[in-house]
């Protein structure tokens, strides 16, 4: 049994701060759940646009408000404690923050915590994806 | 895209009550995310024996007190907003629940929704388990 508590988290180089977010990750994949999870905060005021190509993800809101635009149909949908997105087409997507935005936050593939935002706003695949196709 | 909230999912057959606890499921098995996502509230007075052999499990708390038993080591440990376990070795355990317990729970195989709990506080596996060593 894992014991963590978000405060040691925040304390450690499991929290992680960049520009406009800041994300505890209680769970990464080296705790062998077949899943990370995070409580990450999303700064008020940030417009942020991400694409986790490589990474289903869910995220429930705990606290806070602002939207979330789908950017494969142009929907805008309202951020606040209670709603859940989940990415399950590896969406590409603009979080935009009215407040501080408190969330909890599940990875699949489980995040490494090794990763960065590539340019394309993507994490990385923790390991080479080998197609169907390949030897 | 999914987005759900908790309110319309706590009117749904996505939220099953049974004694001493209520679970909203944000994210079953055909969601098809790798994980299911639950809200669950444990309730204040509760002792609830859990063995999930089939499945791991983390729970966040997020509001409430109580103590979680690990039975292979006989030790406490304190529930409180900010405290996450993780079941990582299908541990038998036992909720205490001094308050009501809101919790935010993810489950690696998903959870269907069908599943009851057996008479050995275990869900059953979504799908028959092959053994490596079965034809």
């Amino acid at each position: 049994m894992i014991i963590r508590t978000l405060k040691e988290i925040r304390q450690s180089d499991r929290n992680v701060k960049s520009k406009g977010w800041e994300s505890a990750r209680l769970l990464l994949e080296d705790d062998a759940m077949g899943f990370s999870f995070h409580v990450t905060t999303m700064r008020a005021g940030s417009e942020l646009k991400m694409h986790y190509k490589n990474h289903l993800e869910s995220v429930m809101v705990l606290k806070g408000t602002g939207t979330i635009e789908d950017l494969a149909t142009g929907e805008t949908h309202d951020l606040k404690p209670g709603v859940l997105y989940a990415l399950n087409e590896n969406d590409e997507h603009i979080v935009r923050c009215e407040t501080d935005i408190l969330t909890a936050c599940v990875f699949n593939p489980p995040v490494t915590g090794a990763e960065v935002h590539g340019e394309d706003g993507a994490y990385p695949a923790a390991r080479p994806h080998v197609s169907a196709g390949s030897a």
